[in-house]
């Protein structure tokens, strides 16, 4: 052959980029841009090029690349991109092309639903399309559980968090259980006797639209090679070379949008800071959802709760907005720190927030592998939600089961990574801590360089070059400890 | 085979229309939404599908299929699908896919830095792009012309305007040419005694995009499948099921941002009601540029210019602005037939704009059949426009021959379709006039259905099931006939 064989493997991730741009634009397009009767065809064009993106990962000869590959002369950063196309391509190798297209379809059809049944507590509706949406995550656990040896759950959320199984996760989330409910509960008893203002609508969608700019601004989000846009769910979507941000605005409220645009520019940032020399191979593609949950966590709960940045948008906030008392930042910072169980994941305060997803973990493992069915999710939500939180969601479907796009979309397996992404997040931040003991006092003064410069060397740069637990411990002096976790909200929360 | 060889060729070209759907959406964003920085990655990635969609058009296997397929059972739809067919594919063998996506990456690059030229008045700048790209539509041309027996310049042409030659053009703007210049001095005598109030600015954008939707709302524009957004150069992209609209605005003066909405709208109700039973062949596809312009021309000029349209569009237009005198129905209609020579094509009036067009027809026939080079195009484009307009364009290259963004793109061949979609239009509303006699009394009533349904009949739903010849004799009795076009200019500007 004219190349050698890691340049041919090289040369056939490099046209996965580039279609897969298309699919990642098309994607973002999907939620952001597009009109009710596009869906069909958009979700026609999808999944031709599901199946155009399976078959030159399938294609018979990458495997006698990969074999010769391992034997060529090559530097570090190749070898670790190998190592990551291997992973890429087994995971691919895994499912037959017919599944593929199958999936594809079946979760545009049910997320497409969703939007409008969501809104109408249509839960049998909803149902519906969800049986053929598990049957096929099913198939594709089964197809990846024998390819890998690990259990069908533990293979779907391999692909978002390698490394990570349900065995290590229940320990994890274990521990969380034995300490989490009880500081949930010291806490509301504490803030129950402070006197907070909140703040005072309606709070116009195009003023938060230019504040959430600001936010993005303060952050370094790099708008020549982004945008920030609206959407049902909010999401970063896009290419490391265009990365688009959602989010959603409600009038009532300000917070939601502008926290979760806060949120969203942490993926956008990772994702515009992912090594650029070998853009578009595995080896520089972002490192695991964990991983990036843990760079939006850190922009939210490490940079955007703390009390030195909410002095900082504040005058953007007065700006967009007008002086009113709540908007004292000692005040507003109490607001925003504020604890308070309820319905929707995505807006819940930070520590009752891990108890929402150990929920869905617990529910989409036990889908996965056989141990219940669709049907009886909202029974099963229900009682979760008045265990942990003492919160009544029967028969609201819209703010119970239906509020999250990721089973609908056969997303099973990714919420575990928030609060893994959370856990990484604390670490990170103790160990920014050692680095710069006066982080506070230079945030504080508007510097937010030497945090974010450090997620951008130790994080965002490292791309996919090490493994979690290498990436991790390079970057900490540790793999994950979940110590930094509890040590970051009792000092927040019980201060 | 498992399927006839009709069905090999119908699942072929459904595969490319799942694949331009993307392709579709890339460009329509490019214009519309992307980030400076994302060019690099958009335009490969763009360039990778070019290749793509070119390597299924030129898979040998389809001339195998091509000639079986002409010996099977067929009826007259699919008859005229396999004729489409052929013709599409015929275009795409004569090509090399290296040359392709040469072309590709030329095209872009070149448009993409003239969006920051144009303003700088760059010229020298934007040739260091162009010359490539003229050096690719040459060769282009070339080979399309090998392979049909055309010339060079045809050749392109009929890729837009199948069936169109530089000879027909040629005794068509020459007859133009005895009586329009006559007419536009006619015309600007009689203007001048007349006083019309000029509408006073500014016009919010906001309020701009608002009237273009009401526009768009009278005209039938369906939003639950098409998009309006702002471009610095105004389209219809998008797909048939999904059709983006892009105007632009100007503080100082609404009519450019509310006539172009109105003209992009008629190109986007031609995509929205093509026909529907074979969606995605090319026999479902639009007709030709020259018919496409005949319907956004139809909207713009026979519709939205007419004095009946004018009374049903002023109430929107002082619900958005106020009132003003300007905004008088009578005085509003004759500010807008006005009549003035001007530097800038798509804000030309009706009567000037033709010789804009042949100003550029005659400089990009002579560029691709090698007659002159591009460093030529300032002396001759000042050149014409003095003796056609008797406007001063020295120096002024960003009003000048930059202005518009089709050269830059390698979109040779086009630009005489504008002109032939104003005679269309003309015919079109000949025969509707014939069919309906009270049709100004009925839109003036704000009954614009027999106008529309008529063009929904007769043109879009038509596709590409005829010959532009044979389209256009069903429809009117006769094939294109320049009378209608000078009858309509002399009735509405000599009256």
């Amino acid at each position: 052959m004219s190349q050698s064989a890691y340049q041919e493997l090289s040369a056939t991730w490099k046209r996965l980029h580039h279609f897969g741009h298309l699919q990642a634009l098309a994607g973002w397009d999907r939620m952001a841009m597009m009109p009710t009767s596009g869906n069909d065809a958009r979700s026609n064009a999808m999944a031709e090029m599901d199946g155009l993106l399976h078959s030159i990962r399938t294609n018979p000869q990458l495997k006698v690349f990969l074999d010769h590959a391992e034997r060529e002369a090559l530097d570090d950063a190749q070898r670790a991109n190998l190592r990551e196309i291997r992973r890429d391509w087994r995971t691919a190798n895994a499912l037959p092309a017919a599944l593929v297209q199958k999936q594809s379809l079946a979760n545009a059809k049910c997320e497409h639903a969703w939007r409008t049944q969501r809104p109408a507590n249509d839960w049998p509706g909803f149902l519906t399309n969800f049986r053929q949406v598990l049957k096929c995550s099913r198939e594709q656990a089964t197809f990846l559980s024998n390819q890998s040896g690990l259990k069908p759950y533990d293979a779907l959320m391999d692909y978002y968090e390698p490394g990570m199984t349900s065995e290590k996760l229940d320990v994890l989330f274990g521990d969380l259980l034995t300490w989490l409910p009880d500081l949930v509960r010291k806490v509301r008893v504490k803030q129950a006797q402070q006197n907070v203002i909140a703040p005072k609508g309606p709070f116009s969608r195009s003023a938060q639209y230019a504040l959430g700019l600001e936010a993005m601004r303060l952050l370094g989000f790099d708008f020549s090679a982004g945008r920030l846009d609206e959407s049902a769910h909010p999401f970063c979507g896009g290419v490391p070379e265009d990365t688009r941000l959602t989010t959603r605005y409600r009038e009532d409220d300000f917070v939601g949008s502008l926290m979760g645009t806060i949120h969203e520019t942490g993926h956008g940032r990772y994702e515009q800071n992912l090594p650029r020399n070998l853009l578009g191979q595995p080896v520089a593609w972002a490192r695991s959802a964990g991983i990036h949950e843990s760079q939006s966590l850190s922009f939210e709960m490490q940079i955007g709760l703390s009390r030195a940045f909410v002095g900082l948008i504040v005058p953007h906030i007065v700006k967009q907005f007008g002086a009113q008392p709540a908007f004292d930042p000692d005040n507003l910072y109490q607001h925003l720190i504020r604890v308070q169980p309820s319905f929707i994941r995505v807006d819940a305060d930070e520590l009752t927030y891990p108890l929402h997803v150990i929920l869905r973990y617990r529910i989409e493992r036990d889908l996965i592998e056989g141990r219940i069915e669709a049907d009886d999710i909202p029974a099963l939500w229900d009682a979760a939600m008045a265990d942990f939180l003492d919160v009544d969601t029967r028969g609201n479907y819209t703010n119970g089961c239906m509020q999250d796009v990721h089973w609908g979309e056969g997303l099973f397996g990714y919420f575990p990574s928030y609060t893994l992404g959370a856990m990484y997040a604390a670490q990170w931040f103790a160990a920014i801590r050692r680095a710069v003991p006066d982080l506070d006092t230079q945030m504080a003064a508007g510097n937010l360089a030497p945090a974010l410069e450090w997620l951008k060397t130790n994080v965002w740069e490292q791309g996919s070059r090490w493994t979690t637990d290498e990436l991790v411990t390079r970057a900490t002096g540790s793999a994950l400890d979940p110590v930094h976790y509890r040590r970051h909200l009792e000092s927040r929360y019980l201060a």
